[in-house]
């Protein structure tokens, strides 16, 4: 069996963002050699996700405002997890959304994808540097 | 290690339903001959789910209310994704909620489930024909 | 490759709680022998979650009213699944929303873990004795 693993440092320059990292996962692929196995991809942060879906400008516009609907940043103080001196707890609830990682298939070497399958990292706390884990098992 | 893969065609003939596709899965690991493993369950489509609960028919009605409350279709115009020609908006909030994708153990060449875990296929958007992979690996 | 398999056994002495469990899976993996694979950690129950995020109680008590607050426990009778006998509904929406499992890469014979990654059992049906799988494979 072979084992490959390789973390991505993602910065996102405003509080919350979408990231295709589909190029970065292949990449990571390619050198990892592996032909046929398992691809997990996971945010290494809990405040973060990392998920798969449409690069469509319009649908993460959507993401953004659903989120903020379902778990809204303001009021900041009616989080408990905030009396801590954070400011992300909605933060915590966006990621179970979105969910923290993803297992893709690997088949004669490349991302075993439908037509439109991308992979994103969702960040729900950025203005910091932060990872992302790329583990590859099989042979 | 062995690796198997295997496509299953789905086409519910509504905008969204519940199929339970567990039989179809362990018909494949059958196949597969894998004993000792995990098998990955996931939709290759954007707009759909494979998810684990019950298959109990007031609860996939239960599913329905409560995802049409937290992401609604109408108003089909309320979602930027929808400018580009779509309707299908919602079904990739939907999909995030219920998820892409199940990883379940094989163990003695079974499914390794507790006493009611049944596999889904969830459709949100749906009047086509739309795939779920199957990919077993172990030996 | 190497296979291992263990069952933790739960009990929420109330409806609703959150077990870090993290230890359990290190003394699992520990136990396996594995240095490079996969762990895979699932409630075997339809009604209960395993995730990732943080150990800090604010932030789970923020958890249980924003779960109730997406999916109510009250009124009983508004699920259509309760006509069954249950008063459960509400935790089969919110176990998708927490989600099943998470697949954890193993590196160096650890659970390769980010800074704040917890691993915890998540109950929304709980006062009964319930399983939680661990299932590792690598070699």
């Amino acid at each position: 069996m072979k084992s490959y693993r390789e973390e991505l440092w993602m910065e996102v320059p405003a509080r919350r963002g979408l990231v295709n990292i589909t190029e970065k996962v292949e990449a990571a692929l390619k050198e990892s050699g592996v032909r046929e196995g398992l691809a997990l991809v996971n945010a290494m942060h809990i405040t973060a996700s990392v998920f798969i879906n449409d690069d469509e400008r319009g649908l993460h516009e959507d993401y953004e405002a659903w989120l903020e609907k379902l778990a809204p940043h303001e009021p900041v103080a009616g989080y408990r997890h905030n009396r801590t001196g954070e400011d992300n707890a909605d933060a915590h609830m966006k990621r179970q959304i979105m969910g923290r990682e993803v297992v893709v298939a690997v088949t004669g070497g490349k991302l075993d994808f439908g037509p439109w399958e991308q992979i994103f990292y969702g960040e729900f706390d950025g203005r910091r540097r932060k990872r992302v884990l790329i583990k590859i098992v099989g042979e």
